[in-house]
């Protein structure tokens, strides 16, 4: 019996060890389901405080609050004055500097003379949908509001409202953190181009939400009416991308539109001014070909200790090659360096080229129209000055063209050339024909003499600006503070720098 | 005593054993070194008669003798009918053709209407200096009768001396078989450009016996006194390298030399022919950087049995991407052939370009001088149109530099563009002051106009050309045959294709 016993007992304890077992493993099973499940930053709707992310992401945001160190302005007005007159009677023509850090998103579009110095919500030059690409305020308001809704009015309208910068809730979901699509208009656009949404990767997504803002847009005007049977205009962003993602069909997009951004006020030219088709040109690069996502090379993952997560610093790789180009190209810095350099190089060279000849073209083409040229005369003409300038800008105007797309950016650059000289091969025909001949176009070799042919008028931009900024915008700050939607902790030590004072 | 007897038995059965084994190991390093040390094909000078390497090395020159397949005659003139336009006045506006195989080496430079149809030795539009990337009769006519005298005369002084198409002789040395460079003026230009013969590398030699012929060259007009005291002028084959491996390097070479290859018959710029770069642009773009050889990717290995080979079948590696460009680029076929497509599609397009607007600007200056234009009124329309013309060519007249050197293809054909057009505006001014207004270029829309305009006379120099073959060139050929340097069963079943009839 004895012997009975103690296998009972050995069982026993076998049985009751392997229970404490089976619970252990499932204990581990819910521990590591915790650990993997994202805490939720917010139940329903968007977080747009970035600061309440941190809570939870302290390294992903410290990464993020390093974007402030680049906060340098650097007027590319001053360093290529050909631009205010190729953009004469356009926003651009007053203010335009190299882009800075995310954490100055906010700063920038207060700061910047193009959206001028509003008095109230319903004046300004610009309409509410150059918030767009500014904060994660935005797709919190268009929740609340409604997209026709949030893409009505002038600018002024959300300056209470859209007060934290570029951040965490542009690109993840408050609630599970995925990486998400916050904005309607790249779904709506890719699927014009013909991408279907539910066949989009996680690492498709790794551009696709950097994508929402670097990419080309428009402002189309769109008329509605509201649930109070009130009739409206919405001016909503939109990507032209019905013919697909390249500068010669984005002109033919527009062009059968016949859309233009606004008329030149020397040419007289319906423009067409690119935004910073970022992603499309990456597109047609061979990263992207490759399969390479922009997360890949401009948010590295970083170790620290027993953590890996990626780095929110978001800037040009160029300034971490070790880390980012060097994973796969195999080579030193030194050669690397170099070979982007003269990539650099031949784009700046071309840049140039088509920059000088493109302001002529402006400027012939006005003295066309003084010296009496007929529209009949002149149609062509400004059709080549908005091809060119069209695909001079499309090639430049986003980060880092030069490099994403080497070839297609020296290709457009060569073409809008191209269109720029056979405009002023036009040009002095036209010119000849009115009685004018060896004309040559005025001075624009500083910015200061290319914004008076632009007729941009600084002092008085800079004083309404300033206007704006003792009184409208410090409502707009309180009544965010109020509201509890802005923490103006976040902004302290922020330099308030600009291109105008 | 049995014991020693023993010993001394055993160590003598070992003594002998180890002397067998040593004999043995000898025996297969002499074997190794046997095998390992390439037969001498010649044991002075250069074997120019590639049937005589055969004997040694079968697969190489099977391999080699497949560029016989590449037989096919594409007339470039046809397909871009600004090319005659272009080269009015210079022997490629009578024929030109894409390259083929180097077994046709011969073949094409005695059935080109560039070479005209001599009558003897001394007549002939051409000086010997054109055979010297045809054949390797070329070295070994240099080591017979020296440089300068190589150089001295008509094309036609050497036409029954070299009859062997480029072949082994020209890369291997005859006695090694090792690689080794058998022009003088490569290594005159590599030292121009900085570099120390000593320090070159075998995987340099892997490219540079290509860039014997695959160069930019012109023919240095030199004068020297022959043994008898005979006063002579030689046109030597020179690479202008002192200045950089650039286009622009060598513009200004060629500039600061007050060098022109000739003088253009519509608009009288004194013009220069771009040769075909190969070398330098390929040294230029991402391939040379990362130390690729010209034999990597044009010379693949070949493994046949126990055997590897390198494969002397030199032609496109698109033709067999998949023992060589894959072997890099991890991708699919489909994959790569389609980046290249791209690259091929953007290089066409701004070739175009710059082609008709570099045709347009010499018509348009023909008509300047036609109306009355000055010298000092037309002096810097010429150097524009000499320096586009110069870049462009510069681009495109060598192998596959748009693959080679994508970017700098593209930068080179803008900069030519950008030039002919700042000509083609001079020009209007120029025009307008001696009352031509609105001038349209005449139509060069086929090779017939174009071969028009520039002044060729097509009938004359087919008849010219038949006349030589059908007498002169027999006689060649009968001479080489009894002096036993010609072969003529290496040439059985060669087509005798040519653009013009």
């Amino acid at each position: 019996m004895n012997k009975y016993k103690l296998l009972l007992a050995g069982s026993t304890v076998a049985i009751a060890g392997m229970l404490l077992l089976t619970n252990s493993i499932n204990g581990k099973s819910e521990e590591r389901k915790a650990i993997n499940t994202s805490p939720v930053v917010k139940e329903k709707g968007v977080e747009s405080r970035n600061e309440e992310w941190a809570k939870y992401y302290p390294r992903q945001y410290d990464s993020w609050k390093k974007t402030k160190e680049s906060d340098k302005i650097d007027d590319q007005l001053t360093k290529n004055p050909q631009l205010p007159v190729l953009w004469a009677g356009y926003g651009f023509s007053k203010d335009y500097n190299a882009p800075r850090g995310h954490f100055y998103t906010i700063q920038d579009i207060t700061n910047t003379l193009r959206t001028g110095g509003p008095i109230d919500a319903v004046t300004g030059p610009m309409p509410t949908a150059c918030w767009s690409c500014k904060s994660p305020d935005v797709p919190r308001m268009i929740e609340e509001v409604g997209e026709l809704e949030y893409f009505t009015g002038k600018w002024a309208k959300y300056g209470q409202e859209i007060v934290n910068p570029i951040g965490c809730g542009d690109c993840h979901d408050s609630k599970t953190a995925n990486l998400t699509l916050t904005r309607p208009y790249l779904k709506k656009g890719l699927e014009a181009s013909g991408v279907k949404l539910e066949d989009i990767t996680h690492q498709d997504m790794r551009s696709l939400v950097c994508a929402q803002c670097h990419a080309e847009y428009y402002f189309k005007k769109t008329e509605w009416t509201d649930a109070a049977g009130t009739k409206k205009t919405a001016a909503v962003v939109t990507f032209p991308w019905a013919n697909g993602l390249t500068a010669e069909g984005m002109e033919k997009y527009y062009d059968d539109a016949n859309f233009s951004d606004w008329t030149h006020t020397i040419s007289k030219t319906p423009m067409l001014k690119a935004q910073h088709p970022g992603y499309e040109m990456f597109k047609s690069g061979i990263h992207a070909q490759r399969g390479v996502a922009c997360a890949d090379c401009h948010m590295p993952y970083v170790q620290e200790g027993a953590v890996k997560y990626s780095d929110h610093h978001i800037t040009s790789p160029l300034d971490n090659i070790a880390t980012t180009c060097l994973n796969c190209h195999q080579e030193t810095e030194a050669e690397f360096k170099a070979v982007v350099k003269t990539k650099l190089e031949r784009k700046e060279q071309l840049n140039k080229i088509a920059m000088d000849n493109l302001a002529k073209a402006h400027l012939e083409a006005g003295k066309a129209w003084e010296a009496g040229a007929t529209e009949e005369e002149m149609k062509d003409i400004l059709q080549d000055i908005r091809h060119g300038q069209w695909k001079w800008d499309y090639s430049i105007a986003s980060h880092g063209a030069f490099y994403h797309a080497p070839e297609e950016t020296l290709r457009l650059l060569s073409v809008a050339n191209e269109q720029a000289q056979t405009a002023r091969l036009k040009l002095v025909s036209v010119l000849a024909r009115h009685g004018v001949v060896d004309y040559i176009a005025p001075d624009f070799s500083t910015k200061e003499s290319a914004q008076a042919l632009a007729g941009v008028d600084m002092p008085k931009l800079v004083a309404e600006k300033e206007a704006f900024k003792a009184t409208l915008l410090q409502e707009w700050n309180k009544q965010a503070v109020e509201k509890g939607i802005l923490n103006m902790e976040t902004r302290k030590g922020m330099s308030d720098n600009t291109s105008y004072k």
